[in-house]
């Protein structure tokens, strides 16, 4: 394979690995998997899903629904809570498909109430502790409420209610991860006792590849809402939801200088690469990815004490230990495990498979 | 103008202001401004800068250079060390316009010598403190080394010497921009002075937007090269190269939820918009960006006491005062003022002008 220019390159195998394992996991505990297509916004890879029966799949905006429903999928989650000025594109979607999507307030479900056409499933975003959005789990109050009302309209099928515990991607181990799980699912669980006193049918909905990843079993929930974990990276491997053999994506980037008095290569592979997320390491270095270099099939371990430390918009420096210093030339190509795949992916559009073919990011 | 997805509003006026600003100053010290393109990255808002005579542009890779040479410009600088992958694609270029091109080692320049086809001028890359790129200003043995070498090669056309004073983005007043200017502008005349001795003709070029919209006069200097003055942003604004009313994007955002208990309000805008780029204010708040909220020409002045704290991928959280959280209902545009006009304009990849018509982001 002939690279000359930052390459975002994806092992398939890898990634049909990842698939496999989060339906096994899913089918196990008898729980839905409803995959976030964000991470990858490709319709060949989401078309990935489909041999594995995974049928409904979660998006974050209402043209990624768009696109995706164009690519034939019949049941998508939009999961932000509804933007009431597109709601001629939500309406025209719901005629077409199963669209689900997210409300947080009284304001919102009126909204629609008056202003939906089609039949369209409403989950009640609740929030468990990331504090972004959603009504917080212990203001049974206002939940009843909103349960009430979304009941009362012809439009909204209500489902239950949905939560991203979007903290855990701050964990740095397994055991903060199922830290987090538990207290959330606990929270959830109350959230829908409550409800159930009332006579509703409530789902429960959570999401996020790090407790995905981690938790084995998953008592009380229906559904689980990952995205990462088809390609995982940086932040990932350090929460410890995979390993680095799991990690499915790299970027290969040109070396155009070496400076040996700092030991630092520069390559290109900047910020419109790469996007400008980042780990702190042990050391409290601040790394925006690892660094392998055998660009055949597996691509290697990383390179010890030698990490992407400084990032501009075209510009990546890597801070190299002596000894991969002096193996690295100008010219050489050397791979970086990306911090967070899903902005990787979003900023360079286009994927390179290990098999050469190219995917074009096309649901952005 | 309706808006209802996040939308990168551009005023015409602001960015033919910013440029003729730039022009006179340069026009007024009789030196070449050679805009650097990457900020905008887009064959329309190029094409403004023709009616003040601009002819030679700076652009950060050769994909970019390559797209400037399509849309006309005949006179390029490719201001990132030569990546040596791409001397096919140089090659063509170098046939069809005057290429300008940055080397900053003997590795490279033999390489080019041996695999030129045409002439290709070329500046030597100096280090002036920023550390990310080139042979340090005081490295005069290499310095000079390299300079021999470039004038013996046939296919090599020596220019002079460049940096690039990217501390200077890290500035938070006035006085530290220049002082950064002056400083960096004596170790490149100190460089200078020992290449004359050998009978060497030097051209200098400085570049970056900071210095070149503080400073006033550029003795020594024979080229500028900044690029984010066309549409300034809030890391400008906080280092005084810019005031408020000169930056001439906003990151148009629908609001989707308010959550009064912290006061903050959900948009849609997050690091897939505006980009992960942010300022810490002087009390130690970190900004993603400031808000105002009047859609139509001008935009209004930021509100107080509010900005755009945390960034997810498609979400934004406004910290607001109280009395904007009060003013802002659901369906409501709020106005962004992007924390980096580059990154956001390459994320977004289209922009709308406030007089209606949409420019493409072509050139990335």
């Amino acid at each position: 394979m002939q690279i000359i220019t930052p390459t975002l390159l994806v092992d398939k195998e890898k990634v049909l690995a990842n698939i496999e394992k989060m339906v096994n996991k899913a089918n196990k505990n008898g729980i839905r998997l409803r995959p976030h297509f964000k991470t990858h916004q490709s319709v060949e890879i989401g078309s990935w899903f489909r041999k594995f029966n995974i049928e409904a799949i979660t998006v974050s905006s209402v043209r990624m629904a768009q696109c995706f429903a164009k690519a034939g999928w019949k049941d998508i989650t939009i999961a932000f809570p509804v933007n009431i000025l597109e709601i001629n594109e939500i309406n025209k979607l719901a005629k077409d498909i199963t669209l689900n999507i997210l409300v947080d307030s009284l304001e919102v479900v009126n909204f629609l109430h008056e202003n939906l056409e089609t039949k369209v499933n409403v989950w009640i975003k609740i929030d468990v502790g990331y504090h972004r959005a959603g009504i917080s789990w212990d203001d049974f109050d206002e939940i009843l409420e909103l349960t009430e009302e979304i009941k009362k309209s012809r439009n909204l099928s209500y489902i239950g209610i949905l939560t991203h515990a979007g903290q855990s991607y701050k964990a740095v181990s397994k055991d903060e991860i199922l830290a987090i799980h538990n207290d959330s699912v606990e929270k959830m669980e109350k959230v829908k006792d409550i409800l159930i006193k009332k006579d509703f049918n409530v789902e429960i909905s959570v999401g996020d590849t790090p407790t995905a990843s981690v938790v084995e079993e998953f008592p009380g929930v229906d559904e689980i809402r990952p995205g990462n974990f088809v390609f995982y990276d940086l932040k990932q491997l350090q929460s410890g939801s995979c390993t680095e053999e799991d990690i499915a994506i790299r970027l290969a980037c040109p070396v155009v200088a070496k400076y040996e008095s700092r030991s630092e290569i520069l390559v290109i592979g900047g910020a419109v690469h790469l996007s400008r997320d980042f780990i702190i390491d042990k050391e409290g270095n601040t790394i925006f990815g690892y660094v392998s270099r055998q660009l055949e099939k597996g691509w290697g371990v990383k390179i010890q004490d030698t990490y992407v430390s400084s990032l501009s918009q075209e510009h990546g420096t890597i801070k190299a230990s002596r000894e991969f210093f002096n193996e690295v030339d100008i010219g050489d190509i050397v791979l970086i495990i990306p911090p967070h795949a899903c902005m990787t992916t979003f900023s360079m559009r286009r994927l390179k498979l290990t098999t050469g073919e190219d995917i074009h990011v096309k649901c952005v």
